[in-house]
């Protein structure tokens, strides 16, 4: 009994794309993080060695290069397809070309025409599939770190006989959340729409009375499908922060209590939610 | 046109369990990161906030804790199912349990008996999942970093007009491998197993001349496969860390060479291979 | 000959103290990572192994968290310096206390009254010591990435038989800043001085020409020192973040130059560079 | 009142030379991490931008990869006091040069000639000055994590109102730990005293009883010490890798204890024990 080659892929993963644009001395800047890779009929480059249909990866690192000036970065998404769909065209043992970015933000440093600060915080994503007569786009989010110091509870729930955590009306909620959207089509105003994703993931984080992590998740995602025809369904990965309320009873201090004013920021573990909203 | 939950899960991610074994004088160490989830019938969770289906992500942690004592830790695989279908039971609304673990190698300080240091490099895994009727576990390996001095080339592949990349017969191959192998069955000896795989992997790494990583990722999932009949599948994702020889022909010494002795080795981009080796 | 104890300190590290103020509906989050140690005659902890002298780490942990409400966090200067003397003051055998601070910055989301996003982007720091006569405080900033997309050159430096790099009359200067201030006495309006000194360093740093990282840092000591005269002294580190020039020459595409708008963010190596500016 | 450079130091940090001796058929791996800097008269660097005394960091960066050929590397300890003079004899303004490295070791798989697999743990460093007409050497380990299982207490320590934490008479005792040592002098077995530092830690470490990690501090340096008369001192960094043994009191299964058996490796806070062991 012999064995076959399965699934397999294969490309040039965290190209650290910089793209200045210098047209006018105003300088804008785009800093990406670019990985391709290539799927298709390569059987010949596991099994006998041969590379002559196998597109180095190093090329597929020249082209996403090359691309951030010929095509340009008017938004990952747009960028991504351009670029997804020449490593297919140039390619043709593959069938499929597979493209993720990573976009950090910068601000401008008061009104200097080209001095930039790194903004930190949410990192916007983009996930492009080419076929050969089709392609997809998930935008997303990562970084994106909440926390609601009020309005959330957790009780009610399943016990058993390793149960030992205590019901709470009253605790913070942090997660530092992972958010990706399916697009049904390609002709988006990509800029916008992210705007609008994000702006809708936030106002209902910050305004739900949470009984979980879960139903947290849930009115996200609805308020970004109700607000968005245009995307098809949302999954979110939600590493549940704890935040646990340091109890002061041990201390020998008169009149000292902590009615949720003191938490340690806990690292591991961490509860881990996962959810998927879609269209009925 | 309303929303629905889709796919979802929860649980306990990296809880680190530590097992002293120490019945004996002479003691022994189990060093897990021990993650579990639970899929099934969780959508008033998600969408009314009703909780009480849900066992808590904090009672999944005690468990696994618990288990590590009530049914100890022979293998991370034995241990694991143990673990998977104790949730699953005690869950009524899940109909899966997830249990993904790694596991940290320490080797005794000479021959002193509670005496350890932890050995680092690779790191087993293993990502169990249990049904109602049903049980699949994947063994694994990462952070398996290897590297031929020589005996590795890359030439006669694709080029367009983006191929800078000059073919050589002589270069470093190294990799960062993640390897993981699925069982057919749950009756395995599973350190033994484990062993043995690993030993394939590294003894097919060092003796394959290599065309490609491909064809070295391939070699091994074949040498894993046809020593195993108990093994169905195995599945490696390998970044390809780039080691770039120095080019000392701006250097001003007489006589000064590098060959294939000085590298630098890159840290971003790098390839990254992906492949599954199946029976035919 | 025998050995003796030199040098020493301990303390409780990385404490991630996290303060809600929830006197009124409009909650305020301060979030920090809190460490401490203290330094004096602990020879017996060490050598016969007596530690009546040693206040325990558990206990300085305990501490940082009581005094995040019993003195509350105006500043982390402030913060840190009530926690330095309530230590020292507990401890008999110390000497000195010492009290490092990383704060996180968090921004209200839209104007929800307790839902914050983290920020991201620079960390201030303190680094606060006490003695039994005396208090020094120095703040700071890290992670403070900061990036010019013209103005900077290389050229005219020193060259031996190993220098292969090319002069250059326009680049990229980028670096991710670790800036230290010492103020001169501990009455400071620590938050106003800190906006001013962050202020001082980003304009600075913009609008520099610069023909070294070393001359940047320089003008953006002397821009603080000759603001603050409260400040004695101020350090910098200064990794160099490398942007390397895109080579497009290698493709055939016509027409295709890069002309400072494609680059590469490199990793390793790095340059790095560090200076105190003082004064006369 | 003007401003003046203070202490100030520039280099290329993190170089990753990889050297392989191809002599015979079997081949050897040194694997390091090198950073070097230059201090000296470099104001005008600072003050007016003229940087005609100043050897690029790139060229830094040309010497460290030129010299693992032109020097070798029989040790990190050899190899960085040959390019620390080299630096400082190429630079003259400069007053002194200091080398860093680390040093990844690697085992031979199986009996192949050149394939190899990343060791892993411990980490083996060097710290190199070298004035105009002086050197000092630093070796040293860092990542070195070890674990007693038992012959650890913690008790009779000092207690304030803040002070919860029970006293212990058996508990784990781990740490990563940073060790490094000062060699009176240049003309030395790099490697043997190496393995020998190495081997006599360790040994300490498993065979001390410890009333405190400060006291296995001190035993690890005296016995270093004591058998090593060319080595001035030894400084130890040591966090305190909690290991909490897990409350199974609430759990309601009959007979389950948990009598030093199951722990939970905590990351954060973590006690930070640091001292220097020097002779008398």
């Amino acid at each position: 009994m012999g064995t076959v080659l399965g699934a397999n892929q294969y490309g040039k993963a965290e190209n650290r794309v910089v793209r200045i644009v210098r047209d006018t001395p105003r300088h804008e800047i785009r800093d990406l993080n670019v990985s391709t890779s290539l799927r298709g009929e390569f059987t010949d480059a596991h099994v006998t060695g041969d590379q002559s249909q196998v597109l180095p990866t190093d090329t597929q690192k020249n082209t996403a290069f090359a691309y951030a000036k010929l095509h340009g970065i008017s938004s990952i998404e747009d960028y991504g397809l351009a670029l997804g769909r020449r490593l297919l065209e140039a390619t043709p043992a593959a069938t499929e070309a597979e493209v993720r970015i990573e976009e950090y933000a910068w601000d401008r440093i008061g009104d200097h025409d080209h001095s930039f600060v790194r903004r930190g915080g949410a990192v916007r994503t983009a996930f492009i599939t080419v076929g050969r007569d089709s392609a997809s786009v998930v935008s997303g989010v990562k970084e994106l770190v909440v926390l609601n110091s009020t309005d959330s509870e957790f009780k009610g729930f399943l016990k058993d006989e390793f149960t030992t955590l205590p019901e709470t009306d009253d605790r913070i909620l942090a997660t530092s959340l992972v958010a990706t959207w399916r697009h049904t089509g390609t002709s988006v105003d990509w800029n916008a729409s992210y705007d609008a994703a994000l702006a809708a993931i936030l106002d209902t984080f910050a305004g739900t009375y949470s009984r979980a992590l879960q139903e947290s998740l849930y009115a996200m995602g609805t308020a970004v499908l109700e607000a968005h025809p245009g995307i098809a369904d949302i999954s979110f990965a939600a590493p549940n922060k704890h935040h646990f309320l340091v109890d002061f009873s041990g201390f020998d201090v008169e009149g000292l209590t902590n009615n949720g004013e003191v938490f340690i920021a806990a690292d591991r573990p961490y509860g881990l939610i996962e959810a998927t909203v879609t269209r009925q």
